[in-house]
């Protein structure tokens, strides 16, 4: 693999957040959209405009992740984070639908339980990491522990003081330690690809009150949500300062724009093919001795 | 769950191995079509055929996973098995690939390692089991630990010789073991739903010969499966003999006819939904008091 990091087509590269930026998610567009006329267009009419695209780009997928299989050479691990709303579960299920779902592992993580807080941050997602052949997807994943309890720190209380969010250098370790265990990841064969579905306030606003006009959409929802959102800007911090620390060449950041949601599939879908398409996979091959046994097999076989 | 089994569409019930039923698999069909019309179709036509019921089947598998998710009530455990080329990964990839790739599973098995043999025979797929709201498959399974050991034993020397399988009773109690297992997993609502997938020699053979006539499908290839052919009624009377002790009311085995790829992808995936459709699922409901909740949240956002 690349030691400068995944290959992405041209137009994907604006949204990498370079290593050792110190970036400001208001300098990131939400609403951006890939062709001048889908502005102001409704948000039907730019599903309409990208459904084929997204089409296209799961076909791509399909026969990518058939030849990381079969290639056997590299794991790739898809991050997914953003604010509640932000269209992680769609994106998941609208951009991987069409991979072999033998080839792609989703796990969404729950409130860590009282064995994962007995043990380092990073050891409940170790255990669930893609092997190689196959694509890994965290829904949610290690980054809420430089998020949620960056917000919340007292949802800690389980770390002993002296090494707890209050000691000198505490935030600071931990983006050290993720970008060591990307690092690690890479070395060893796993493409790591991290998107955060960056969506404005209002457009977060307008998907709340719409599941909350729909009673068969109840069940998705949970007042904590709305409670959550009073942190925003608290969240927008946090999310900056951790972009900032662990985008690196080798397991980069994009920004991607989420208030219209098939742009935002369709950017992670051609960010995922592409990158793979980077890696040069091949198929196996065959010496001569070994394609004279799948003949001699097949003489076998036939004169059965 | 009903004691009885899951339920499924009538048509389906022939495939069922009645519990405590000696069975003799040339008296099942491997090339049964649903249709008197089908027979003697090119597999082309039969595909023709069959790709709008499959589709019809898909988007309901699609919706009865999100109806399982929602309700989280069970969870779903599919066993895959068969002998090479029957078929597995390909019913796996058409009938799952509509479903929602984050609540769907795939474990395939590989050969156990040293740290599997110093456990139990079923610690290793313990370990993977479907969470409830998801459904799991196993393709292969804990049955290949009474299947392909069966004929080959010398592979289990890492067994203590007086419970190894020369001792007493050694397959009776793995049945025995593995009834137990699954008792279990129905017990604290997991489904579990088994498929053989059925061929007979001569289809093994054509399929191993296609495979050997595209040099694009060499590396799905290894000469061992040509050499272990040589045991395929070794293998039979495994499989006669398992199917016979562990088809049970709440756990039984589907022996489907597997000929047809497509007709074999059909009725699994119609087993798998009509199963589900038994289980009357219900999105989850609120109560007055919930439902004030969501409003009061409602007007505080709409007021923001």
């Amino acid at each position: 693999m690349d030691v400068n990091g995944p290959k992405v087509r041209k137009y994907l590269k604006k949204f990498i957040v370079g290593p050792e930026k110190k970036i400001r998610l208001k300098n990131y567009d939400t609403d951006w959209v890939q062709h001048e006329s889908f502005r102001n267009q409704p948000e039907g009419e730019i599903k309409n405009l990208l459904m084929g695209v997204l089409e296209k780009d799961q076909n791509d997928l399909f026969a990518a992740q058939e030849l990381l299989a079969a290639s056997h050479q590299y794991g790739i691990l898809i991050v997914l984070q953003g604010m509640d709303t932000a269209g992680k579960d769609g994106t998941i299920r609208h951009v991987m639908s069409g991979v072999n779902p033998q080839g792609c592992d989703v796990h969404s993580f729950k409130v860590p339980g009282p064995e994962d807080h007995a043990h380092d941050f990073l050891w409940r997602y170790e255990k669930v990491l893609p092997e190689r052949g196959m694509i890994g997807i965290f829904n949610r994943s290690y980054y809420e522990d430089v998020l949620v309890v960056h917000v919340h720190p007292e949802r800690m209380e389980e770390l002993p003081k002296v090494i707890g969010p209050d000691s000198e250098g505490f935030w600071d370790g931990r983006y050290k330690d993720i970008n060591a265990f990307e690092k690690h990841l890479v070395r060893n064969g796993t493409l790591v690809l991290k998107f955060f579905l960056h969506i404005s306030k209002d457009e977060q606003k307008k998907r709340l009150l719409d599941r909350l006009a729909h009673k068969e959409k109840y069940w998705k929802f949970s007042v904590a949500d709305i409670a959550e959102r009073q942190y925003w800007d608290d969240y927008q911090v946090a999310y900056e300062e951790m972009l900032s620390a662990t985008s690196t060449k080798y397991a980069p950041w994009f920004v991607v724009p989420a208030d219209h949601k098939w742009m935002a599939r369709t950017v992670v879908a051609e960010a995922i093919t592409s990158a793979i398409d980077g890696l040069n996979l091949s198929y196996p091959t065959f010496s001569d001795d070994q394609i004279k046994h799948l003949m001699d097999a097949k003489k076998d076989l036939e004169e059965e």
